[in-house]
C-alpha cells in the first residue's frame, strides 16, 4: 500500500503482523476494513465481522476517569467498527483489568456503562473475563454478521465521488481537550453508528469510523484508495456545535477539532455521485443528517478549501503529533496547533 | 447454581454480569461453558463459540517475561477455551498493550509466540489493536464454529460417569512454582487440545478445561452439576513427569501441582461408562494417552482415595487461597501447603 509506512501508526501495527500467516477465510488484508471479515462457510452469505479494542490510554492519560464513560468506551469501540463494515452485532465480550481495592460502587459503573452501550447498540454482553493488574483498562471484543454483498471496506473511493460524515464530528477532540485544560466538561457518550451503517451497505464506496478523529480518517482512505479529498469548510455544519465553542473558547482553527487522534464514532464514508440522491433518501427519516464533507479527488493529501484558497493539510504529520509528543497529552495538543499555524489555517478562525 | 457464591471468583464475576440483559441469542448460562455459544441463525447447524482471555496478572506478578511466552499465552488461553467446548478455531483477534520504549525484539517475540501458538492451533491471527501502556499486557479474543449437536458444556455429568483427563496435568503449577521459588526452570508451552476437543463431541457428558488448575476445574464441574468426583490417587498417571518431580523436589503432596490456579490447556470431562470403550477407540490413535482420575457420584465435593483412606479436599478454600492471600504468590503457595497439610494428605507424598 502507497506511503503506508509514513505514519507511525502503521509501523507499530507492521511490528506485530510481519511473519504473521494470513487466514484463507479473511476477506479483508490489514488496514482494509474497521473489522475483520472471515468466512464462516464457503457457501454462506453471511461472513463474520469481528474487532478487538482496549481501553488503556484514555485511562493512563486521565482522560477518563468516570467508571460508566470507561465501560461505554470498552463496548462501543469495537461496535463502531461492525457499523462501519455494515454489519449487525451478535455480542460483545469484555475483558476487565481491575486495581486491586477498588470499591464495588466503581465496579458497578463500569457495568452500567458497558450495559448502557450495549442497549444503545441493540445488542448484549455476551461473556468476558476479569483480571487484576495495578492500572484499570478494558478490552472489548465485538462479533457480528454482515451480507457478503452488502459489506463495507475502506477500499474502493473514486475520484468524483462525495465525502460524508454520519453527523457533525469533533465532540471526541473537545472532550479531550476540555479534559486536559480544565474547565467546562463536556458529556460525552458517543454512540456506534450501526443503524447508518446498515443504511450504508451496497451505497457506500468505501466507510471508516472517526474513532481517530476525522482526518486520520480520511488520511487513511486517500492513502488506500490512492486519491486525494478536498473539503469544504463549512465548520458550521461539519464540526458539533459544542466542539465548534470549545475551539472559539480557545481561539484554535475549528478544523483542529478534526484533527485529534480521540475521535468519536461517526462513520466518514464516499458515495459516487449519481447515488447521491438515493442516499439522502435513505437517510431522510434518520435523526440526525448527514455532513456532506467534500469530494474525492485525482491526486493525493486532504485539503480545506474556502472561496478564497485551498489549503493542503499535512495528514502525516498530524497522525504522527502523538508518536512525535510522546505520551504527555498537552505536548500532543501543542505540536498539533503548531500544525494548525504552519498551515496557514489561522485565517479560517472566524 | 448451588454453592456457586462460596467461590471467591464466581463472586467477582457476578459483580460484573449483575444487572446486564442476557442475550437470546446465547444457549449457554453464565459458568454453565468455557466458550459463549452464540446462535448465528435461527435454521444454522453451527453455533458460534467466542471466548476472551487477557494476560495480566501473570505478568504483573512475574510468571511471565518471556516474550514469546506471553505471545502463546495470549493466543492459546482463548483457543482452550473453544477445545472445551468443541468448536473449531476461525481465528484469534490480539489486543496489546505495551510500555513505552519496548525495543523490537521483544515485540518480534512477543508476535512470534502468537504466531506459534495459532500455528499449533491449525488457526490465525486476524486482527488486534496495540496501545501503550505502562504495564505490558495482551487480551486474546478466539472465535469458532461447533456443530449445535456436538457442542461440550460443563453441564451433564451423572453419577456414575468417569472423569477423565486429556493427559498428565500440573505442568502450570510446577511452571509457576519453579519460577516464584527459583531453581530449574521449566520448559512451558501448553497446547490447546482442540483435536481432543472434537473427538469429545457428542462423547463426552460434561467438559472445562484445567487454565485455573484440575482442581479448580472439578469443583467447578461438581458445583454446576450438583455430584461429587472421587479421584484415585494414582500420581504416576495423573501428573505430569516434571511436575511430579518438582512436588518431590520441596517435599509436597504430588496433588498439589493439580491444585494451583496457573494450570495448563488439558481437558478434564466426564463420559458415561456404557461410553468409555468408544472413547478408548476415539482416542487409539492420540498422540498422549487419555488418564482415568475417577468417577462422578452422588453427593458433593471432591475426593482423594486411595486403598487405605478417602480425604474430601477443601477445594472452596483452595479455590479462594489466591483472594485471601493476595498478590503475592508466595503467600499463595504457603496457603495452599497449609490446606494440603489440614487435609492430611501429607502421607500421600511418597
Amino acid at each position: 500500500m502507497r506511503m503506508m509506512d509514513a505514519i507511525a501508526e502503521y509501523r507499530r501495527i507492521a511490528a506485530f503482523t510481519a511473519g504473521l500467516a494470513r487466514s484463507p477465510r479473511q476477506r479483508n488484508a490489514v488496514h482494509e476494513a474497521d473489522a475483520e471479515l472471515l468466512e464462516i462457510a464457503d457457501e454462506s452469505a453471511m461472513l463474520l465481522a469481528v474487532k478487538t479494542d482496549a481501553v488503556v490510554e484514555e485511562i493512563e492519560s486521565g482522560l477518563y476517569s468516570d467508571p460508566e464513560l470507561v465501560g461505554w468506551m470498552a463496548v462501543t469501540s469495537s461496535l463502531s467498527d461492525l457499523a462501519a463494515v455494515g454489519a449487525e452485532p451478535l455480542g460483545v465480550l469484555l475483558a476487565w483489568t481491575i486495581p486491586p481495592g477498588t470499591d464495588d460502587a466503581f465496579i458497578a459503573g463500569l457495568a452500567r456503562g458497558a450495559s448502557a452501550a450495549c442497549e444503545a447498540g441493540g445488542t448484549f454482553v455476551v461473556g468476558g473475563d476479569t483480571n487484576e493488574g495495578a492500572h484499570l483498562a478494558a478490552c472489548g471484543s465485538a462479533v457480528g454478521l454482515v451480507a457478503r454483498g452488502g459489506v463495507l471496506t475502506r477500499v474502493g473511493a473514486r475520484p468524483g465521488d462525495a465525502v460524508y460524515l454520519t453527523g457533525p464530528a469533533g465532540l471526541g477532540s473537545a472532550y479531550a481537550l476540555s479534559r486536559l485544560e480544565g474547565g467546562r466538561e463536556l458529556f460525552f457518550r458517543p454512540r456506534a453508528r450501526l443503524a447508518q451503517g446498515r443504511l450504508l451497505r451496497g451505497r457506500a464506496s468505501a466507510c471508516i469510523d472517526t474513532s481517530d478523529g476525522v482526518l486520520d480518517a480520511l488520511d487513511t482512505l486517500t492513502r488506500l484508495n490512492a486519491c486525494r479529498m478536498a473539503l469544504d469548510a463549512r465548520w458550521e455544519e461539519v464540526v458539533h456545535p459544542a466542539a465548534l465553542a470549545i475551539a472559539r473558547e480557545r481561539g484554535l482553527p475549528p478544523w483542529l477539532m478534526l484533527a485529534g487522534i480521540h475521535g468519536e464514532f461517526e462513520l466518514c464514508f464516499t458515495v459516487a455521485r449519481e447515488r447521491e440522491r438515493d442516499l439522502a433518501a435513505a437517510f431522510a427519516g434518520a435523526s440526525a443528517p448527514l455532513v456532506r464533507l467534500g469530494e474525492v479527488e485525482v491526486g493525493e493529501g486532504v485539503a480545506l478549501r474556502t472561496a478564497r484558497v485551498e489549503v493542503t493539510l499535512d495528514t502525516a504529520a498530524i497522525r504522527n503529533a502523538g508518536a512525535v509528543a510522546g505520551s504527555d497529552p498537552r505536548a500532543y495538543v501543542e505540536r498539533l496547533v503548531a500544525i494548525a499555524h504552519s498551515a496557514g489555517a489561522g485565517e479560517e478562525r472566524s
